[in-house]
């Protein structure tokens, strides 16, 4: 992972000292640096064991390193850096405090391949389940944040990765139990769901480049994101079923079993966005130049807000959740 | 609550617009805008419910607010301006949508009291209890932040405000029930409990106060806070029994269970802290001109970092959780 601290450098070289230095985190709040030039990023998720999470499927190390990276995969659709988090979480006493160790380094892991420090949180009891709010802090050129609502007609649609992969690690765990055994393809699979690699670089590519583009991590599926943009935008969204990116190790599934991963699978934490077609090339190339996926999927053209899925000829509508009706091309 | 919008514009007239514009709330983080003249103050805190509040005790209305008032309450205690909160929620079957809208609406009360904006967040199911984690942030002038460890030998130790008073009326909530019947004067108790106001004001005061001072607020009991300041300072802490503010209401209850509520009570979210005693007239002049409590309550020595209480010539070691042993003065 040296690799995108040397990236993140070259894009911006002043990022490490706006970081700003941290005090307080001994009291109850920590207090950091900020600047004019740089905007800040705030958000939080929450994990509840059983219900986002179950450890038949994680060990405690990736339910922490999953639960951190959620929240940096956010700050990446922003275009931010990530730089510091706050955990809270309510523990109880079906957890040992080895597991508990293992969960932090699993935060902790993720953290300083980003760079982030830990200035803060909560750790309190409960008497049920387990759960886990992080909160990630980061940085943006002022300006520069990337949002949902620009994308124009006439614009194409990239992914920055493979769509589906984490549903169908899942689905192999739910199978064959946390242990496998597993082949070293779907062991691939099974990694994309234990550990995803939120798309940080990918993130800070596009929110320095100075083009129009539109931005979603794919946390909930394919459709769901790209339904947010297209509502955001208030554009309709074409996907072409043969151009998104699956994993080679899913090519042996059917053809529809790798669409439902795809379009409703979540958890990838790669980008969905949009870029004037004019614009498409250069970026393209500026990823491929260093070895990161950039996937044309689609395009938007005028129309009600929504998200289409063309497939041999063929529109259907997709939801967030699922198909709804078929209609004809043209 | 008019009041505190006046008299904060009063401190810095430059606060509001130094605040900045928020964007992005529709996606899933916020993005705000930062100078190099403020520092950002962040905390976080858990609550859960059976653990930290009981339905029997507290509205939805009220846990809410005190959710808040416990983050808005961590940023007073670093003499920061609260300026955003995000909401993190884990909701269990046994919550009615009528009673989430009240959670909200009453942490969105005391947020509008204090200028705050709701910047993100997100609701999540669960089948236990209901556990809810706010983070809020604020900001402060560069290097007036407050700590604990300003305290040296000779200051004072001052209060904010009734030490035990919350304690106290979940003492009397836990008598008589939610809905009392209580007189006068215990309904201020049973409100200190239920809807405690952070000292927001007094911490503007003493960050913008140009002193040494050393702050924390009391959440967990004036013992437990005092201790930290004296271990953080490296210093020794002299209470005096007879200076404890106590609230009127308390006044009949016999002295002991009044130490008792005021030393290892907690949650009163009173500021605690200590100013050379030098500056301490200036302080409490500035405090009781705008009406506000500025109580000394004693001094700092040279010594072992711990908290004694001087009551009646004798000297008791306080513990963060209660009284160790005795020692006589001198």
């Amino acid at each position: 992972m040296e690799d995108e601290f040397v990236f993140i450098t070259k894009i911006s070289p002043e990022e490490t000292y706006q970081k700003g230095l941290v005090r307080g985190i001994g009291d109850d709040a920590a207090v950091y640096s900020s600047s004019d030039q740089m905007e800040q990023v705030v958000c939080v998720d929450t994990m509840v064991e059983g219900v986002h999470f179950r450890r038949d499927t994680l060990s405690p190390y990736q339910i922490g390193k999953k639960g951190l990276a959620i929240n940096v995969s956010d700050l990446a659709a922003m275009g931010a850096i990530p730089t510091y988090y706050l955990v809270s979480i309510a523990v109880p006493p079906s957890w040992t405090e080895e597991e508990l160790t293992q969960l932090y380094k699993g935060m902790n892991e993720l953290a300083e391949t980003h760079r982030m420090d830990l200035i803060g949180g909560d750790t309190v009891s409960t008497n049920d389940v387990l759960v886990l709010t992080v909160t990630a802090i980061g940085l943006v050129e002022r300006g520069k944040a990337r949002y949902r609502d620009q994308a124009k007609a006439g614009d194409l649609i990239f992914l920055t990765g493979y769509a589906g992969t984490s549903a169908a690690g899942l689905d192999l765990l739910f199978q064959k139990g946390l242990h496998g055994p597993f082949s070293i393809e779907e062991q691939e699979l099974v990694k994309a769901h234990q550990e995803p690699l939120p798309h940080v670089i990918e993130g800070r590519i596009l929110s320095t480049a100075n083009k129009r583009i539109s931005l979603n991590d794919v946390s909930d599926g394919v459709a769901s994101e790209a339904n947010e943009l297209a509502e955001a935008s208030r554009a309709k969204f074409i996907i072409k079923s043969d151009k998104l990116p699956i994993h080679k190790a899913m090519h042996s599934y059917p053809k529809e079993k790798q669409l439902k991963y795809a379009l409703f699978g979540g958890e990838d934490f790669v980008l969905i966005g949009t870029v004037p077609k004019e614009d498409a090339k250069d970026l393209e190339e500026e990823f491929h130049q260093i070895g990161l996926m950039f996937e044309i999927v689609g395009f938007v053209e005028e129309g009600e807000p929504g998200v289409f899925l063309l497939e041999e000829n063929k529109m259907k509508k997709v939801e967030k959740n699922g198909y709804n009706h078929f209609k004809k091309r043209g």
